[in-house]
This record gives C-alpha cells, sequence and structure tokens, in this order.
C-alpha cells in the first residue's frame, strides 16, 4: 500500500492561517508581558518556545509555551515571582483563566480561548554550562532545533509524533514513558524522514546510539536508546525512555513497513464487550484481581509514579510469598481514580513452604538451626525445615498488606498512602467486570492484548 | 551419660562358641568343596572371605563368604561354570538348599542349617593390577583388614556397624547408598575407634580424604566422601555414598555425642497411628499422590534403581510443568509392592503460561515468533507469549504420562515399566492411608520426619 503522505499531513498539520493567527496571538502576548515589565523596570526578554515555535506542533495540540527569560544575576526566588507575576497579569489582561502550576518551579498556566499558554521563567543563557534550572533547556532546544530543521523536516517530526502517538509511545511523561517531543526532532535530524526513521529503528539494538554533533559521549549511558543533546554533550534525551516503549517502537515500526497503512495515524478503536472481556478472563482461568482508589488531582508526573511504585510493590511482596504474578498493569481514569490489575499465575499455596539452612558441615550454624528448627532434617548437603506460610492465599496477603499496620512493608508513595489508608475495593476481576465503565474496556482489553496499538 | 561399649558389643558381638562354630562349619565345607576338586583335577583354593574372616560380623548377620579362587589362566566360562558345580555339590552334600544367584557374576548361595553362605568363584590375585572381575577384591580387602587390623579394633567396626545400621546408614547397596563395610573397617584404622570416629565425621567437610596409605590420589575423585581403598590407590571405597548419606551421618555423630545413649545401638520404632499420619497430611494441606505398583521377585540392586529413576523421572516431568515437587520418597514392602510418593507444592495451574521469545532486536527470529504466535507480545526487551497448558493437574499428567503411549517421555526402567502396564494404583495419600497396613507406618513417618532416625 502507498501511503500518501501529503493526505496525512492535512489532517494532523495546523493549517497556515491557524498558525498565523497563534504568531499573531502569541506576539500580543509578549508584546503585553514586556510593556508590563518595562513599567516595572524588569531586565525581561519573551520568546516563543517548543514545539509551536519550532513548527512541529500537531493541529489536535495548538499549546503555547512563552517564556520569559531574566538575567543570570536575578535571584531563583525573584525569577519565580517576576514569572508568576508577569504571567498573570499577561492572562488577566486578555480575559483569560490563570492557574499556577508545578513543574521543576512554578509557572503560571492560561486558558485563553481555546489555547493553553504556559508563561514560564527562565535564565537567559547561551549554552548548557549556564543552566540554572530544568527548564533552561528548552531554550537550546528551540534554538538547536530552528537552525538545524529545514520545514519538510518538521513536516516529517509531525507524522512521527502522529504515529507514535497512535500506537502510543509518544510522550516522556511518567504516563507513558516513551519517547519525547524533542527526541522525535533528534530522532528526524539523524535520519531524515518519517519512513527512514522507522526502517532504521527496525534494525536497532539496545544501547543504540545516536550523536548529532559527534561528541563521542555515548558510552557513559546505559539505556536502551542513547540520544546525544546537541545542546549538552552530557545529557541522554532519552534517558526516560523505557524499554518497553523503546521495543515497541521498534515492533510498530516493522508492522508499518511490512504492510503501511494510514490508519497508524489514526487512534485505534477497541470494540468488544463486557461479556467478551470476561470470558477471556475466564478462559485464562488465573486469579486476577482489581485493586482501586482514588488519587488526589496532582500532576501526571506526582500521581503515576506513585501508582506504578505500588504496583510493583505489590508484585514483589506477592512474588516474595510465591505468588507467582503473571501480570499487572495500572492506569488512572478520569474521576481520578487508580486501578491495579495484578493477575496470579499461583494465588493458592499449601500450609508449608521448604526453607533452606546452613550447610551440614557448618558445625556452628548447623547448631543455631537444629535449636531455632527442632523440625529440621536432611536434604543433600544442607539443613532444610518445612515453615508454616504466613499467607496462603494471594487475596488474603493483599488485603492484609493494605491494613494500616502492615503498610510499612510496602513502597506506595505519599498520596497514594493516604488515600488507600481512607478507602480502597479490592475485588476479583469478574466482580469488577460486572459494573465495569465502557470507557476502561481499552484498558483492559489491551492488559489481555498488549501488543494491541502496535499494529493495524 | 557413659556409655558401657561392652554392654552393647555383648548384645551384638558373635560369642567365641558361636565363632567357633562357625569357623568349623565353614573349614568343614572347604574342605568338601577341596576333596571334590582334587578328584576332578581342579586347582582351587579355598578362603573363607568377608567380615566373618574379619571378625568385623554383627551377630544378627552371620552370613559366610566361602570364595574359591582359580589361576589366573582359567577362562572366566570355566571359572563361573566349576564355581557352579563346587558350590552346588557342597550345599548338596550338606543337605542344604542351592539357589543361583547374579552380581556382575553368578555364583551359588546356600541356606544351612541357621546360616546363608555365599560360594564364590573368583581368581587368585596378588594386587589390584591383576583383577579380573570385581569380586577379585574381596580376597585383597580381607587380606588388608586381616594384617592391620586389632581384635579391639575389630569390635569397634561393630560398633560402629551397628550405629550405621540403626541410624540407616549402613550398606553400600542401591537401597541405602551408604557406608559399607569395608568402608566402615577403614574408617576404624583411620580414627582407632567408634567414638573418635564420630568426633571426627562430626568436623567432616564435602570432600573429606581419607588415604590410609598416603597414596596421594584423593584429588582424582569427586565426592563427598573419598577413601582411597589401601589395595586400589584408583578406587574410592565411598564412591556408592549418597550426600545425603553422608551428611546424615555427621549429623547423628554430633547428635550422639552431644547426647549419647545406648537406644543409638537399637532400632527406633516409630509410634503412631492411621489418623496421626492422616492429621500431619492435613495440617501440610499440600497435594500428595501415592503411586504404587509391583516388582518382580529381584535382587535389591536390580530393582531400587529403577524405582529410583522412575521417582526422579516423575518428579522432573511434574516440575518441567511447573508443578512443584516438595518432597518424594519410594519405597518397596515385603509383598514386592513399590510405593512412590510425590508431594506437590503446586498441583494445580491455570490454562495459560508465559512463554518467553527471541529478543525484539533480533529481527530474523522475532517474525519467526510472531508467525508461530499471532497474539505475542512485548515485555521489555523481549518477545512474550501467553501459551496453553498441556496440563493443569498434577495428577492428570501423572496419570496420563503412565500410559502406553506417553511412558516413552519417562525414564523407568525395564522391569518397572513392564510391571505399570500391567497395573499400577495412583491414589490421594488420604485414600492411600485409609487402607494402609502398619508395617509401612515407619517409610510414610519418616517421610513426614526425615530426620527421625539420626536421634535418640
Amino acid at each position: 500500500m502507498i501511503i500518501i503522505y501529503n493526505e496525512i499531513l492535512t489532517d494532523i498539520k495546523p493549517t497556515s492561517s491557524q498558525r498565523d493567527r497563534i504568531i499573531k496571538f502569541s506576539d500580543n502576548l509578549m508584546k503585553i508581558i514586556l510593556d508590563y515589565a518595562n513599567s516595572l523596570n524588569l531586565d525581561v526578554e519573551c520568546k516563543l518556545v517548543g514545539s509551536m515555535a519550532k513548527k512541529t506542533s500537531l493541529k489536535s495540540k495548538a499549546d503555547i509555551d512563552i517564556f520569559m527569560t531574566f538575567p543570570l544575576d536575578y535571584s531563583e526566588e525573584k525569577l519565580k515571582e517576576y514569572g508568576l507575576l508577569l504571567g498573570e497579569y499577561c492572562i488577566n489582561e486578555v480575559g483569560g483563566k490563570a492557574e499556577k502550576r508545578y513543574a521543576s518551579h512554578p509557572y503560571m498556566t492560561g486558558l485563553i480561548e481555546e489555547f493553553e499558554i504556559d508563561f514560564v521563567p527562565c535564565y537567559r543563557i547561551n549554552d548548557s554550562s549556564q543552566l540554572k534550572s530544568a527548564v533552561d533547556r528548552t531554550i537550546l532546544h528551540t534554538d538547536y532545533i530552528l537552525s538545524h530543521m529545514s520545514d519538510k523536516q518538521a513536516d516529517e517530526v509531525l507524522l512521527l509524533k502522529k504515529f507514535m502517538s497512535s500506537i502510543n509511545t509518544y510522550g516522556a511523561n511518567y504516563k507513558v514513558s516513551g519517547f519525547s517531543g524533542y527526541l522525535c526532532e533528534l530522532l528526524i535530524l539523524e535520519y531524515d524522514n518519517f519512513e527512514n526513521t522507522l526502517k532504521n529503528a527496525s534494525n536497532w539494538r539496545i544501547g543504540q546510539e545516536i550523536d548529532l554533533e559527534n561528541y563521542g559521549t555515548c558510552k557513559n549511558f546505559k539505556d536502551p536508546l542513547i540520544a546525544i543533546d546537541p545542546t549538552d554533550k552530557n545529557r541522554n534525551v532519552a534517558a526516560a525512555l523505557t524499554m518497553q516503549k523503546f521495543s515497541e517502537f521498534i515492533v510498530a515500526s516493522r508492522n508499518y513497513l511490512n504492510n503501511p497503512s494510514q490508519d497508524y495515524f489514526k487512534d485505534k478503536l477497541v470494540k468488544t464487550t463486557k461479556e467478551a472481556l470476561m470470558d477471556e478472563f475466564k478462559a485464562r482461568n488465573t486469579t486476577c484481581f482489581m485493586l482501586s482508589f482514588n488519587v488526589p488531582p496532582l500532576p501526571t508526573d506526582v500521581i503515576y509514579p506513585q501508582v506504578n511504585k505500588t504496583t510493583k510493590s505489590l508484585e514483589k511482596i506477592s512474588n516474595s510469598h510465591n505468588f507467582n504474578v503473571l501480570n499487572k498493569k495500572y492506569y488512572i481514569t478520569g474521576d481520578n481514580r487508580a486501578h491495579i490489575i495484578l493477575e496470579y499465575e499461583i494465588s493458592q499455596l499449601p500450609n508449608i513452604k521448604l526453607h533452606q539452612g546452613p550447610l551440614i558441615s557448618d558445625a556452628r550454624n548447623s547448631e543455631n538451626f537444629m535449636k531455632k528448627y527442632p523440625d529440621c532434617f536432611v536434604k543433600d548437603k544442607k539443613w532444610a525445615v518445612l515453615r508454616k506460610r504466613p499467607y496462603t492465599n494471594a487475596g488474603k496477603l493483599i488485603d492484609d498488606m493494605l491494613k494500616k499496620e502492615n503498610m510499612h512493608m510496602l513502597k506506595l508513595g505519599k498520596n497514594v498512602k493516604e488515600e488507600l489508608l481512607k478507602e480502597y475495593k479490592l475485588e476479583n476481576i469478574m466482580d469488577y467486570l460486572a459494573s465495569v465503565d465502557e470507557r476502561e474496556y481499552m484498558e483492559i482489553y489491551t492488559f489481555l492484548h498488549p501488543n494491541f496499538l502496535l499494529n493495524r
């Protein structure tokens, strides 16, 4: 099948009039800020950064990033104070809705017309040696892409981002742990276009190196993908990319090249029913639990790591009690409720377990072991004893671990812990599915079919 | 507690009149053979060998070994023929009951009065370089012990043999796989007396070396215990000793020295009931099967290895299907019926199992794997797929494997296979116990309490 990329671009690329409007709109906002800053005698410059500036912004995501740069001799406190002040002033001035947010430091977000605009204060730097905060890089990245990328390549970035997005590998945030926008741009700079990127990705090895400026610093990193930041030789742009998403992109690339389809640039929808999902679980006849609890409305990168940590901790404690976790998953629904699925290969065990002791030839430790376990016995060259299991049922274990007095045995994260103390629900997946919201079908379907999004 | 070893010896050592009678009795038998051999013009000498000759024979086991030695230039056929002929003649002459038996070569056994006498043909050799058959060594061993061991030491051997016997580590046969009589004698030659042997054994390490003639050949062996044969520097007398029995003897030695008791020289009897045994299995709530089948009345060293092999094979195939065997045991009862106990930690599994595939980065194998398993998915850096398990229940697996068409997947041994094809019974241990013979209590009790015999 021949893919007509221009057709796809028509769908995903902002039109020039849309773009002109945004540029004009941002210019106006920046002028408001500069005028107000002048009236306060503040040394500030404004700059449109991010994908909007780089022409790599998808139509559906018209976010505007306006960075306010201050001289390096301003204190961090002053920087934050002026940043919030100027941002809020500007948003109010044009009748938007202002909201303070936090990343590495606080910034102001405004909803103005249909746009979401971030007003971020940062230092005015020329290279990475002057970095004072994480956001300062954004300026360097924008400048690098603007000076190295052609408009044609920017379009290829759009294709790549859309592809990544619909196979769910796009985004360096904690929810996806995939490829950042900047990483997509670097891939296009390296491989020139979308198709060639996929062709190369098809043959990637673990530890794949991309070093546009030939810094020779790849060897300092141990990650699935090492993409040296052209603006900082000591940074791997792909550091947040997990092995899972690295692998998924490789597989989807191969799938696409084997059998290209414009469907790869569209969201894939799941067609299933509650009954079909139940039947699939029934056919596996594993023991599968759903743990649900509320999460506070905090940013993704605050809550997701905590829920992930909780999931891993529950898996770890299960395995340590010999309840084999076959598969696990977590997701957070729009009603701020976290869901953890734990599927067990073994959820029921006998009352006893074999516990190995010291070598028979180790006389001192043998004596201690015999004292501790009068029922111990010789098993080849070592001592052994059949000990009573603290838990013979996985569900009972999880339920017990979520009790206040046992919670210290889990790693949960502050907010998750607070919520679990208030309320949680631990159900067999069948009971959960009996009243599941249709909007969760996709999450549960992809739990059962993890590669669902990787092909069309 | 002070142990009065003389008291024990009174119980276990043949009296001098008993001994005199046996010696006189054997001399008479040897004279009959020699007279007959002379009449046939055969060059044969007779020799009382084994523990009776060495004065290391326990009262309860008055077996007499008479070896008939032939010159090295006799063919093996002749040797066997004359051996059987002379043995049978002698037994018939004194009105005993003759029976042909097989070890490395056939020999004649006679039941005469209360004695069991083996008439074994062998070559007349001076040292191990002349060995032609395995039994030829016996002469060398007898000569070595007779020329190196005092009567006092022979008594110490009796104590050690009796101790070993009552803790079930005595015997190099396949049933026990423990310490041979000759090995016990070498231990006393090395450590001089019973108590000192136990003191030393308490501190044995794996690979313990005993080299009475300082041959320096221990390094050629990798066994729990290496006891170089004083009559053959290239032979480890303890080669048949398993790690299990090596360890058990160490543990029993420590137990004895910590708290000596004359009870260690008596058989320990188990006091239990059918109900108590059932309760113990119930408390473990494992899944435990008893497989029973007939075995032909063949020598121990023919049948035991086969039943052992069968047990190991059933364990292996169980584990390969992820049914964890927690504990296993086999025994053969007086009615020539073999019993295999298999206790499972996991006997029930879901319909699916996780099967790992090639690395994602391995493009060629990835393609094959995807073709073979269309439902496969990405799991970190590798492919994975959930495959249907051939067996989800351990009992069903065992039952199926014992079907004629599947038996080739097991390692059974010829005789066991024949019997299994005719008949077997696979029961839950509870069902088995419901009608178990009282004489099996000990075997089942020691399955539950494997160290039972190692202390008093």
